[in-house]
């Protein structure tokens, strides 16, 4: 199978080692407008080669697309509009809703399938590109019933080749529980960070900064160029999941000075729930080990 | 050297390790009013033996109070009647004003170096002790001159045995700066874990929470027990630095909502910054290799 990654970065070089080492594809065909991120990923063997966008996508079976949400706005269409009729396309932008929005009319919306694998890490660019890190993570497929079943069924075996579960959600689904659990922790971070900049001298945080300091500003280290559009197109449910973040915190501030000690050990001890809830202890999730597949239904 | 080590938990635990490995103990007992824990401790082989506070203590070279810091205010200024003339203390707390004014007028007060370890896990108790806790961490001692210099010299000792550097502050600034980088860390981990279990599916966490959210809310996991008194008494700091958090956060919220994407580009690129600071790429910092050991004057 002829595959091409457009974007070689974190997360399309990582699909590229791990499609590469399944042997999913028979060749990997790169494409990157930053010409100097294109030879490096050439160099650590991440692609087969590198080409311009046209006759790489005119030329696959598979198109995957993993560069910011910005760029797959304006790529999307026109990936669309030079596959064969047969190729498959699939994007791992962290908001859906406006890049499906985009070409809901294109006559080749049944070749595309919107993706969003929940993993990453604070870096970017090729030298970012590991192997293994999808592994035992969730992928969101989004309005599935909109993309043709053989299409779904290319971009579902290479999801779970690269070893991911699926859930499966609406693009609005999908934009707001990601708005929680993925855009409002970057925020936070980032929030995080610009505070204790402002107020601490930079050595006393160098020196003081402990393994909790560090695990909960590490997304702040992440890329502009990736979040910044994330947060312009899921505006509306990032400003909600801030809001709800300030109500708690402005909560929790409120009865620490006013010395309702007794609400504040109430907030902790209903924070700590969360070690259930992520270390899986969890009665009330039904998983199909069978398929590993689930179905949300909100 | 005799060694009592008082709360046989994570840090108390870690500790105990650590200086048997380093061969500074003859002989560590153990104090523990919770049994179960203190006998978890001697099945691992933290302690040589378990005993009550007051035929340990009176028969020790130094003291380890590593317990949550409303009982470090009580227990201390037992443990300073009790100790011979010659023994040091030091306790572990993470908070110093409130601790360091109950021994103020302590006829023993030489014989206390108040020290706050910048380490930890999100996990409490004997079995959470682990080897190598403390390395190449910071920690802080607070109001050194009114530590006798020979109890100073011992827990210096002590303390870059078990892998640490040190960092010399008034009480009222570690209070100040651990709760900018140490304890407003746990309050928006807290916050956040109630935030998002106020407003997603518990199975909807699980599924998709990405390594991200995970190291984010890590510390929301962290012991109530532990972390109530710290927020109590150091309360004003904590109170600030929340204050301060609100305000960036509100800041980026307003922005994003008021669609001024320059300027929420700005706070990320800023907040980008912390990775510098972080990975010690700092031209500012002097280290004093010869004795790691840096002084603080704000």
């Amino acid at each position: 199978m002829k595959v091409t990654v457009i974007g070689l970065g974190l997360i399309g070089g990582s699909i590229a080692i791990d499609l590469r080492k399944q042997k999913f594809a028979s060749e990997i065909t790169g494409v990157d407008t930053n010409e100097e991120n294109a030879k490096e990923a050439l160099k650590l063997g991440l692609v087969d080669k590198i080409e311009e966008l046209e006759p790489a996508v005119s030329n696959s079976d598979l198109v995957i697309i993993a560069i910011p949400v910005d760029k797959i706005k304006v790529v999307l269409p026109k990936v669309l509009d030079l596959i064969p009729d047969f190729a498959t396309v699939t994007d791992m932008g962290s908001a859906k809703r406006e890049i499906t929005s985009t070409v809901t009319d294109h006559p080749r919306r049944k070749n595309y399938i919107p993706a969003h694998p929940m993993s990453g890490t604070e870096n970017s660019g090729a030298h970012a590109a590991i192997e293994g890190l999808f592994g035992e993570k969730i992928c969101i497929i989004c309005d599935k019933d909109k993309s043709g079943p053989q299409h779904l069924a290319l971009a579902e075996k290479m999801i779970h080749l690269i070893g991911m579960d699926i859930a499966y959600m609406t693009s609005d689904e999908q934009d707001h529980s990601t708005a929680f659990v993925s855009h409002l922790p970057h925020a936070a971070a980032y929030a995080l960070a610009n505070a204790v900049l402002a107020k601490e001298d930079r050595n006393i945080i160098f020196d003081l900064a402990s393994g909790g300091f560090r695990s909960t500003v590490r997304l702040a280290k992440s890329s502009s160029s990736m979040w910044h559009p994330i947060f312009q197109q899921n505006r509306k449910y990032v400003v909600e999941a801030l809001g709800v973040y300030i109500k708690h915190l402005t909560d929790f501030k409120d009865n620490l000075e006013n010395k309702k000690d007794d609400t504040v050990l109430d907030l902790i001890t209903n924070a700590n729930k969360i070690r259930t809830v992520l270390e899986g202890d969890n009665p009330s999730l039904i998983r199909n080990k069978e398929t590993n597949f689930k179905l949300y239904t909100k």
